[in-house]
């Protein structure tokens, strides 16, 4: 490959907090350039952005129809290779559906799409169409949680017993939230759940992930603190796996104080692990008859498969922004693998995925609306 | 009072770890002495046990019954003033009500009976006698946890929305526990349950304690998982409350690797305050637009309340023992102003909690047999 | 044995910090009972304190002298078996010489004595007359620092090559610090030292107790911050050791907002131990290639010696008192080992220590004195 | 601005550390491009390594003197606008005063020259040239380091007393600590020192950067404790600063076990500061009379001059490479503003810093070779 991969954006307007968190990503390891966008529904808002992110006049788009077919007739090297989708969740289906149209791959933030219907939808087209597609559940390429994933394939905590994932925030914690809030709460724009799409989803997604177990039942409670509100701003969900674990979802945005606290802790018949998102760069590994573990990035004994991605040397902080740079880092290599005609496996989260934690939104809000009745999560 | 109160113990045999620490405990403060014992079944064991502690042979008795009898005939000051009863559980009632019958006060380990029907005759006797009587739900007299009641009744965190209890400990991961765990998971000795009746009472006590909600509905999901169990070794319960807040008790014997993990944490509409038994020396104290504090025991902002419960200048640790010395400290100036007639106010766990927990376990066990259901905490 | 072991107290009367946490830590094993002091220069207040502590009336002495004269006269058994010195350090020496010189066993403050004269005296003292001597570093009984001064002997980081121990405190920031300082910035009540002496003691015994090195240089810095003051309220000083090692004690007690942060690490070619007074359970051991390891009080695999100084299983915190009791414990059983006439090995500071710690309080002054220039700490 | 600044690199070839780290660093704002490179001296490796940065075939040169000489011929905006020096430290000054000579602003690795003679030369050449020049103290640009120098400007710890800067690494434990390590422990490559060199000028910046204090003499015991080496391998160095003000810097990189362990803490009249470079999102703010503080980056409350050096919301880490990017953000800004002819001001290290750090080894040296005498570290 002579070139960086070509990527356009839709979303990520001024003020936006994911798209920005999405351009300093891609930029990190130098893979990907940024050569296209339709950031805003003001086209002078996305004039303005362009201008700052440098890009020419005409690269900047009144919308993504345009981006796309414009885009799509450029011959290779010049157009972009794929888009990276940072709206609300309730564009995306939409997006998403016209890129994979016009030939271009995917990256898209979570929950995938409004409804589980569009996921369905959206899962047949990429699977029809060929190309790849990314679910952006960044917690999964933070180093430690691959690790993780690694030692419970293992078997080094015996057989899993029971599962936790806890992610609190503040942020919604009072009435008047800000913009980035208003969206996310709003079901027209957010779909039948607030915080249990915003962040359950990443934690139901964290425990399938690392375990490689699946959810068979699930039974939630979801409340609504602040006042005026219609949907969830907190949830408890209990939780029953295929091979008989147990396990337990509490999520919370108006958790007042907290600021991205995600633990995350996994029991086995022979030890457990912990992992904090805020101190992302240690694995608490215990058993019952040895001293506590702590294994830290970058620590020359982690399972080879996660040397790449780390960057730098144990002791000097990788964090967020790393994390997310994996999924496109990977996903650079995905895409340049793919032009060489090359196979190459992934392990970042895909539209099936997608579809899951669509199905889980769905089976969450009918169990609370029963009163926290059991409902099965079956295979969709 | 020119003399210490004088101490009478049931169980805490050789080997027995509770009793021990109840011994420990109430010597701390030289406030009491333990002057007679029934510390086993065998006489030979009890006479052993007495020996090292240094008691003369008299006072070694073979039975409760007889301690009970006997050391009513002497005077006060030669008599025992109170018994600690440190037996499995499903003694305790026979215990008490003896004690209660023969004019002594009573501490009493938890969970206070074997069964609901025990408890609230127990309360009846209590009621009737006059007499004192602390269960011994030692958590709760750690500084910072009354510290913590504090900062919750003076409004620090504003009105209260969610309380998360979790609990774990590994000693019972694997099938063969040893001794100390045999009667815990033995139907006959511990009742309907036993995670929950060991430690998820813990966590409901620390609960209602600090927060003086009431849990009003809960909804319950034992399991058992280590093979050849009857009783449950985890759980995970839903909680309602009286002032519409939501809650969560998550409790675990067989969370492989941890020590004695029981973390605490209430969450506000103005911020939220979290604990740590294993590292009780701080309260963490956190809203969203101020830094987040951390609170230690000993610093000289503490409510003046706590003053009495702590003992060393900050920075020098306190524990377990410590903590459970407080219980014993506030009971014996109880028993003292009893003597002498004074009014005294303990805010520590009565017969009245002890009846609130049975009734807790045996609504928990009733979910967890519909499939956690919710089911009504009513007032008995 | 059959009775418990008889201490008598010298100071430790109304508000001293110290003489209670002698008591408290006599107390804790039900081992020793306090049976007389002379707590105070004050007979009013020595009563007072007799009274509250239930002695009788004739237990309480005017003077040591007197408690000494009178408790030899008693019959083993009834006289006290040692004497507890709390009193500011400079009167230990005509205290301890006292005890010594009518046959009573002694466990003595630190640090040992006014001058470096009296800890030879004393010494020799000791040595002559075969009785007990037990100096009061607390710190070196924490079942963790055990532990390693086990690892350390075991080679388990290699050859020793770097000791670094920093002990701050806050609480002499201001001018005016409470009653519990005065004596200790005065030269004629604490003598040449006051920071040095009151906590650099504690630095330097726990390296050379830990290590088994012995400081065979050093070069001090010292600052007096507060104005007005006479003596150091800070030092630094660098260390080299006999093995060719290097080292560092940095201590402070104008270390603002610190409250007792006393952490100890020892570098050797192959790993390092580190361990902080502040969360004493954990004893953090780390090698350049495998995972960071936590060792906790309490868990099953530490060295077998340590058993007898831990109480609690892990995850029940211990602290500051229960090491203090270690001393204690050991002390009395020492005690008890010689009125039954058997050899007992204690593992606790002796008079030796003391002579070692009044050198080098000595070259401290003096390296100071001279810009820090490099002083040997000579064997004496 | 219409484009992005243009950055060649010398140095960075492959399998390097931190030329890797400068282009990571410059790429995540998207203000700066690569746009060639002198990467090595091999001509092939620097192909090599030109390729896998999509560079075109003719921007990578055999020498920095051919990059010089060619860059400066191209047009403005075709041209690269500055260089990064990544390079062993032996050869920083030859390329920065080349650089300077064909007028370009300049990035430079520290230490910043091979002698304090090149230091001062490079000074008056940088004062001729009116060019940008800014010496990589990257710690210096953590967001919470930003803040603590705020926090001891506006006085809120009172009058600063004490200092302590400690930097532990173990990668150097070893005889044979691999390719990066060699050049470091060469003299011909690294100069008169190797760990004061490499870690001992980053805690001396930190000290005066963030607290404005001057080092007005020092005192310093280097040592070698791995066989064979020539230069010292750890170093603990007694400072006075020129308010009276005292201060220690420990640094080791024998410290077996540690990764990176930065520790900075600031003791005042009114409270202290503490700062770790592995845990960097927390600032910890203690005074004797108020609860503990722990202020996090992206807390609302942080000085507002902060905010540019932070990407995301607090609980998001961010680590090392974000505050490296901190430098490469704000001079690129510095650049821009020059081309603009805009005044702007900048905080980082400049030249002078670079002269300081260069008079500080070589007064370490010094007093180390006269068995730790104190040298004054005037004004240069």
């Amino acid at each position: 490959m002579k070139r960086k991969i070509r990527m356009g954006m839709v979303g990520g307007g001024p003020g936006a907090f994911i798209g920005n968190v999405h351009r300093m990503a891609s930029r990190l390891d130098g893979k990907i350039e940024l050569t296209c966008g339709a950031f805003s529904n003001s086209l002078a808002k996305c004039k303005s952005m362009a201008e700052g992110l440098f890009l020419p006049e005409e690269k900047c788009y009144a919308s993504y129809e345009e981006m796309f077919d414009k885009e799509r007739k450029l011959p290779l090297g010049e157009r972009m290779d794929f888009v990276a989708i940072t709206t609300p969740n309730f564009m995306h289906f939409k997006i998403a559906m016209a890129a994979l149209e016009k030939g271009f791959h995917v990256v898209c933030e979570k929950p995938m799409t409004f409804s589980l219907d569009e996921a369905i939808a959206l899962r047949k087209k990429v699977q029809e169409s060929g190309l790849l597609f990314v679910l952006m559940h960044n917690y999964s390429a933070y180093p430690m949680i691959l690790q993780m994933e690694k030692m419970l394939a293992d078997g080094k905590i015996g057989r899993i017993r029971k599962v936790i994932a806890e992610y609190d925030l503040g942020w919604l914690a009072a009435p008047n939230a800000g913009k980035q809030a208003t969206w996310r709460i709003t079901p027209e724009k957010s779909g039948i759940a607030a915080c249990v799409s915003d962040i359950g989803t990443h934690a139901a997604h964290l425990i399938e992930f690392t375990t490689g177990l699946k959810i068979k039942e699930l039974a939630a409670d979801l409340s609504t603190f602040v006042e005026g509100r219609v949907l969830d701003d907190d949830a408890t969900i209990l939780l029953r796996f295929d091979n008989g674990a147990r396990g337990l979802i509490e999520v919370s945005e108006v958790a007042c104080g907290e600021e991205n606290r995600f633990n995350f802790r996994v029991y086995g018949s022979e030890g457990c692990l912990e992992w904090n998102q805020q101190e992302p760069e240690n694995l608490v590994y215990k058993t019952n008859d040895a001293a506590m573990k702590v294994l830290r990035r970058g620590w020359a004994e982690l399972d080879s498969s996660v040397d790449k991605y780390t960057r730098l040397p144990a002791g000097h902080p990788e964090g967020f922004l790393e994390a997310f740079a994996n999924i496109y880092s990977d996903f650079a290599d995905a895409v340049v693998a793919k032009l060489e005609n090359r196979v190459y496996e992934s392990s970042f989260p895909t539209v099936e995925d997608g579809v899951r934690e669509m199905n889980f939104i769905k089976k969450v809000v009918e169990s609370s609306n029963k009163n926290a009745a059991w409902m099965a999560l079956e295979k969709i």
